[in-house]
This record gives C-alpha cells, structure tokens and sequence, in this order.
C-alpha cells in the first residue's frame, strides 16, 4: 500500500478499477488532495500563529506538528533543534524546503501559493510602485526589527522579578525592571503604539484598504502589544483592528489549531 | 543664485551663456550631478552606517543629516521625530519620500538604484527561485528580527549595572543582570554565532558567493556581535567575514563620512 501511496497514478488506477495509470491532471490534484506538503512546526503560544492564519486564508493545504513550552523555563523545546539549527517557532517545511523567520515564511508562501488564494485576497503582496507596497514593506520589517523588541524586552523586564531568588532581593529586582520600563521600554512603545493607532486613522488594514502580508506579520505583535502593554481603551484603532482580524473565519480556524496566540 | 539652483534648465543656459534653457535630458543630468536626492538622516553609532555603506557601493549620491546621541542616555536626539514619527535612526527621504527601518530602506534603494550599481553588485538582489534568493530573504529578516533583539539585550543588561544606584544595590544588579545574560541572552547569543560561523564555512557572502543586499542588512549585527559578544578567536569565519567587509573602499568611504559604527 506505501508504493501505491506514493504513486498516485497507479493509486488512483487501482482504486478506481482501470487499466493504466491516470493522467497527469489527476496526479497533480491527487497529490494536491491527499499529501500536504507544507508541515508548520508549531510551538504553542507563538509567532507560529500568524502562520496558520495565512495558511487558512489562502485555503493551503498543511499539517502542524506540535511543539510544547519547557513548562519551567517556558522556552522553546531542544526537539525544534532538529528541524532547524536556530530551534525557533515558527519554521516550516515544504517538501525539501526549510524555512525559518517569520518574514520569510510569509513571503515565500505568499509568493509560491498567493495565485491560488480566494480573490478577497488578491492584494497579498501589494502592486510594486503603489503607496501600499511602500507600507507593506515597511511593516513587514517594523514588527520584528523593531516593535517585537520592545514587547520582548517588556516581557522579560516583567518576568525577572517574578523569579525564585531571596525574598531580600525582590523588592530590588523589581525597582530595577520597573527602573529600566519607565525609562526605556515603556516611552519606546508608547511612541510606538501611539505611531500605530494613528496609522489605524486612516488605513483600515497596515498597507491599506485591503489585507496584505503586512497583516499577517503585524498580527502577533498587535496581540502582544495589547496584552503586555496597552489596554484597548487607550488605543481603540487598534483595538478595533484586532476585533477585526480576530474576527475572521480564518483566523479562528487557525486558533482552533493551534491554541491561543499570547502567553498569559 | 538660490532661485537659479533649483532651476537647472536655467542654471546650465546662464551658466554657458545660452539664450535658452537647455533640454530635459540635461535637466535630468544635472540635477542628479548637483543635487542629491537621498538624505540620510545619520545617528552617530547606529544601524545607519549600513546605509551609508550601500550607497557608497551603488555610487548613489547622497547627502548627510548628522545627529549626536544625548551624551547622557546615549539616545537618539528628539529631532529625529521631526523627520519621522518614530524618531529613529537610519531613515533616508528621497525627494517626497520618507523611508524608515532598515531593511525597507535596503530594498527601497536596490529597487530604485540597484540598476545603476557597478558590476560587481549584479547580485545584491538575487534572481526568484535561486538558492541565494532564499538565502538572501532568510537573512534579511533573521538580522533585525532575531538576531539584533538579543544583541541590544545584551546591551541593556550589560548597561544596567553601570547606571548609578545606591553602593549597596550595585552588586545586586550585577547579579540580576549577571544570571539573565548566562541563562536567556547568552545562551541565545552562541546558537546565533554559531549558526553564523557554520553558514560561512560553505557561503563568502551570506547570501552565497556574491555580495548581496543581506551582507548589509546583516553588517551591524555582525559588528555588534563580535565587539559584545564574541572576540574573533572563537569565531574565526565570523570574523573573517567581518575583515573582508571592512576592507572594502566603499565601507571604508561609509565609515569616513558617518564615523564609528558600533557604541564603544
């Protein structure tokens, strides 16, 4: 039955009671149907989600395989090591391919599959020369090279104090991390969320009027920015643009996969 | 004269004693001969020198905008907010547009001028479909978006405990500081080196045998990694990579005009 599963042609002749092996259409699609090729290794509560997001909406066919949180540490686990030297969530495989950073996965499946995807989303990756091409590019980049390091570093600031240590250093532990929030991490996002809702004023999507991969790439920062940061009442563009992105069909689906996006 | 400046037709037909002004080709030519179009807005010691770089290897003229770091904080100054919201540096306007975060600066400027590179830059944005086109995404976000979130902090917990604080805190800090880097950001940190390292065994470039776009997005990450991190020794390709960038003219032209790169 193996060999059979890995030649669609005489699968499909067998199956179906004829003579010769099908045509080359039908192994196309037959493989299309039967065989995801695209595998996300998913780490749970991770960039991986704005993953299975984009996968949903251009309706691509892929597996997850799971991956859990070092429950003390709640680090990634050494067995993402071996699906990519850098051990990080998100990374994908595609038949051959492996591809790591969240920027790269979006692009290359945007490019490889984004012509078979519904037509809402005909401007994935916006026309080269127009205003939202210039935004997209830079939101594409802004997320992780900038935004991220803020919500990380926030992330780490709120956790040190939280550590075991001697219950004599904790009042200081928590004076510096509040020390280096109130001077460094908290002005940078302020300036950045405020840069974000005011984008919102006049785009309803980051590159524009309509979704772009732009988007996708935003997603996860948006939610960490929310969570760790803000509350929606002070920033209710933004809040709205995440009511609306969760919102989506797709987006739920690629929740009811792979588990909420932030950790709590 | 400032009026006559920025009227090249008429410039060039007083400047040679014609009766008229001269032909749009001439216009075209002089204005590219005479005025720059690109500014870059220069941070000493910043991500900017990347810029700078590309643009003395393009042959792109250009003009310089500098702007000192608060002695004190070490932060950008507040000017910047007046070029770009977000009041970060590099960012570039080219005539009526403004363009911040680095890698959106790189691709703008390859899109836009790459065509008129020397030769030898053929490559700096890859052909679609090829090994270095992906190698070339890959890095183009991995060093914004992973590498450089660790590397700044790196910076900030090496930075915390020099902050001025009461005598009896400071070898608290130390500590705090001490346990964050060996257990989150170092350990992070080698698997980046290392990865880095084991690439160039097999790549001259990180994108394959040419130089291409993502040697400059990744040039200050490097510098930054080998001066906070890693001293050469351990590195040998890392920092053979580093020598090889630093010895070319056009770096070295960059380095002249817009002064170190890396925060001593």
């Amino acid at each position: 039955m193996d060999s059979l599963i890995r030649d669609p042609p005489r699968l499909l002749a067998v199956s179906y009671g004829l003579s010769q092996p099908v045509n080359v259409f039908c192994v196309a699609a037959t493989r299309y149907i039967m065989a995801p090729m695209i595998t996300v290794h998913h780490l749970e509560t991770s960039r991986s989600q704005r993953v299975l997001w984009l996968l949903e909406e251009m309706q691509v066919p892929y597996e997850i395989k799971r991956y859990q949180r070092d429950p003390k540490t709640r680090l990634a686990p050494a067995a993402l090591k071996a699906v990519h030297p850098l051990g990080k969530s998100p990374v994908i495989t595609d038949g051959d391919e492996t591809i790591a950073e969240s920027g790269a996965i979006l692009e290359y499946l945007v490019e490889r599959y984004g012509n078979q995807a519904p037509a809402e989303l005909a401007h994935l990756q916006p026309a080269p020369g127009t205003p939202a091409y210039r935004q997209s590019r830079f939101w594409m980049h802004y997320a992780e090279g900038s935004l991220m390091n803020w919500l990380v570093m926030k992330l780490v600031f709120m956790t040190i104090p939280k550590q075991p240590m001697p219950f004599f250093v904790r009042p200081i532990a928590r004076q510096i991390c509040g020390n280096v929030q109130a001077k460094l991490v908290d002005p940078n996002l302020a300036t950045a969320l405020a840069f974000m809702e005011d984008h919102l004023k006049t785009h309803a999507w980051f590159s524009g009027e309509h979704i772009s991969i732009a988007d996708f790439q935003m997603s996860f920062a948006v939610e960490a920015a929310l969570a760790r940061y803000a509350n929606g009442g002070n920033f209710p563009r933004l809040a709205a643009y995440q009511a609306r992105m969760v919102a989506r069909p797709a987006y739920q689906r690629g929740i009811a996969k792979g588990g909420p996006v932030v950790m709590s």
